[in-house]
């Protein structure tokens, strides 16, 4: 994947001498290259345009390209009803053997809603979300309601960014598909109020020639979100992150109270670490695991995905020889909960029991952006006494540990009867077995010095 | 008293032209000039040396000077056992119809404890601790045990300054006595065991001519602490500060949940504000007072002495409409408890409703330098998020509000149903009616920008 991010690096040092080829994806008059796919939904050329029309389809409907695209610049502009929600596919695919050639892939979001997640890269058919742009507040306001909108979307091996109206939205690194079709979706509807309505494109054009020349500089594109399964960006590695798992084996891990990993309880399928169903218990199955190593001043991420009302957690700054009793080893907790189905998010105090927050002491916000049924990204933040919880780029809590408020706040807790309780210089990474089905990947961290 | 300081600033400015005149207070071999008062431990002179020894003695014992001292530098010499408490008395009075010609006023302390507050001031059987050396941790490291130490006092008007072998010890302005007698103290001891220890005192020589142009200046002095009565000093008035109460009217003040003062529940008795004893219910009977103006930043000091098993304290951020019910306003308490009597000081978590507290959050340490008995200084500093509680110069705890730790807390506590409670940017200052006698004097507040 070097090869990209060189030529990337080179194209900030040299000028275009020759002029961009931009090559036309819709003629302005009908949709020659162009064929429908999957739903019943209807698109008509008028003025120059393709309108899309809701109607009353069971599944969403697709207008793709015949030809299929790897590495290229993408621009068009679009305009939509703000009571729709809509996108067009890129690298996306159509076969007979995935779901009866269901339309999967990557999907440039247009959503015209109060959450504002247009220019996010949504994987359609498969993974879900990849890039919900509550990583990167400030592209959200990049779409303008119910006007004409100006996209760009730029793939390059691996890296997939978007633009609204020139503002940078999404920023991927991801390598499940490397080249597909394009496609405009028109999403299927409920309630016939919502049938008749449109979805408009214009000026589709694609550049496939010398891409890496008229590539934007990466400084000026969105935070990057690293998809891809269990393996550093070149960004990553250059900045010091490293595997905390390695995605196959259980190296660098041990049961919180055993010296090796346990026998029972943790599998590993397909690059996804997950805890077993039991019996909702506290380190009654295998128990909890944490890594063989202390850490103390780092971010750490971890994506996680959670079976309905399952409870879980990320726990730092552990001493797995505290707790020599029965229950999970005792650390601050990154709380993993399904507040909206297990009990423990009712108890507690205020929610401080409920997902993202330092479990029985600090709550997190209730409008985290936590994302049902799918993978959410873990990010904990350590430098000395300051500590972060971080939930899809956003923060939900800090606070500051070693100081009296962080002592009278335990002392109400449940943690009250753990001397000097998450005040450790340096502790290890733990990933709780709370009797419910979790799956982890992606476990990264950087140390920082 | 502004002439004092005019007197030391000019002494900054000029040198001594003559040498300073010393008088001895002991010729060396005999008693002359001195004489013994109250009890009956006995004094003798040996190779230069003034030897007094502890005997079974119901009362103090004091060999005082015959002639009184107003202004003046008094230097001598001292050794002691360390088993024993002893003092050098100045500006003292024996009268008859004062406790029967009882020695009493200020006492230069000799203190071989741990405690450490040798060179502090005593206002021997009067107000007792004027000076506690916890307002001057690094002078507590000057005494050397069981060796000679050298003593300075300076007295120029109500400024009284120490030393013990060149550290500065105390620094108080008071007026009260103004011109007394000097006496070597063999404190009364109690067991036999005690019977018959020494106290040495050598080189005991006064300066009364041209005082002002001997005066150590003010910045080479220790801490200043202030103890007149609802007076400011000549630095306070320089720095800012204002009194809170003028000591003898309500002006100022006003219930908390009425327009006047209460009519009832508190009295004024020279120069002290005196919560009456009711039922020892929260504002049952006159009800909390409050500052009739809101203040942002600043440091407030409160002089206060409980009376046994009494409860009250001192609030801040106080919003005086938002409790409209029964008990007391809302806001941040400087909790004031008799921890040794009152039942409250066992309740609430690991301490954190006894004095000195953030009330119901966080907790004081056990080991604060509450003096029984007598009145101890509060101190609050607010300096907008931050926020501390201080006692007799030792700072008891440090937080931060309007953050999520603070909500956390907050949310533990009795506080939790008061929405955005101790996050005001300003509120009134508030004594609290417990229903216990409690006693207040100099409030102090020195506005911050």
């Amino acid at each position: 994947m070097k090869r990209y991010l060189l030529a990337a690096l080179l194209l900030i040092a040299t000028t275009s001498l020759t002029a961009q080829e931009w090559e036309p994806l819709f003629n302005g008059k009908n949709l020659k290259g162009w064929e429908r796919l999957n739903g019943t939904a209807e698109y008509k050329v008028k003025d120059g345009v393709i309108i899309g029309t809701t109607c009353d389809s069971k599944v969403n409907t697709f207008l793709a390209t015949k030809k299929t695209y790897g590495d290229f610049i993408l621009e068009f502009e679009f305009k939509f009803d703000p009571a729709l929600n809509s996108g067009v596919q890129f690298r996306s695919l159509s076969l007979p053997e995935y779901k009866n050639g269901r339309v999967h892939g990557y999907q440039f979001e247009m959503d015209p809603t109060a959450r504002a997640w247009s220019g996010g890269i949504y994987d359609e058919a498969r993974r879900m979300w990849l890039y919900p742009m509550t990583f990167n507040q400030a592209g959200q306001k990049a779409l303008k309601n119910n006007e004409w909108n100006k996209a760009r979307i730029e793939c390059f091996g691996p890296a997939m960014r978007t633009w609204i109206n020139g503002i940078p939205c999404a920023n991927l690194w991801d390598d499940m598909t490397l080249e597909g079709f394009i496609a405009l979706q028109v999403h299927a509807v409920k309630g016939e109020e919502l049938y008749g309505k449109h979805i408009m494109w214009r000026d589709i054009r694609i550049c496939t020639t010398d891409v890496e020349k008229y590539l934007t500089p990466a400084e000026q594109c969105a935070p990057e979100v690293v998809c891809t399964m269990n393996v550093l960006s070149p960004r990553e590695e250059a900045e010091g992150w490293e595997l905390l798992w390695d995605g196959k084996t259980t190296k660098g891990w041990r049961g919180a109270k055993i010296e090796s990993f346990p026998a029972k309880g943790w599998t590993i399928e397909e690059g996804v670490l997950k805890v077993q169903k039991s019996d909702g218990g506290e380190s009654t199955n295998g128990g909890d695991i944490v890594t063989t190593r202390k850490y103390r001043n780092f971010i750490l991420t971890v994506d996680f995905r959670i079976t309905k009302g399952a409870n879980s957690g990320i726990k730092y700054f552990v001493n797995p020889d505290l707790n020599k009793g029965a229950g999970s080893a005792i650390g601050c907790e990154f709380q993993i909960l399904d507040d909206a189905n297990h009990p423990d998010a009712k108890l507690g105090v205020l929610g401080n029991r409920q997902l993202g927050s330092l479990y029985d002491l600090i709550p997190a916000p209730a409008n985290k952006p936590f994302i049902k049924n799918q993978f959410n990204r873990a990010m904990i933040i350590v430098k000395e006494n300051h500590v972060e919880h971080w939930l899809n780029g956003v923060k939900l809590i800090e606070y500051d540990r070693n100081n009296q408020m962080w002592e009278a706040l335990v002392d109400y807790s449940k943690y009250q009867k753990w001397p000097d309780f998450g005040n450790a210089a340096e502790g290890n990474i733990l990933l709780q077995d709370h009797g419910d089905e979790v799956w982890f990947k992606n476990i990264k961290i950087k140390e920082l010095k």
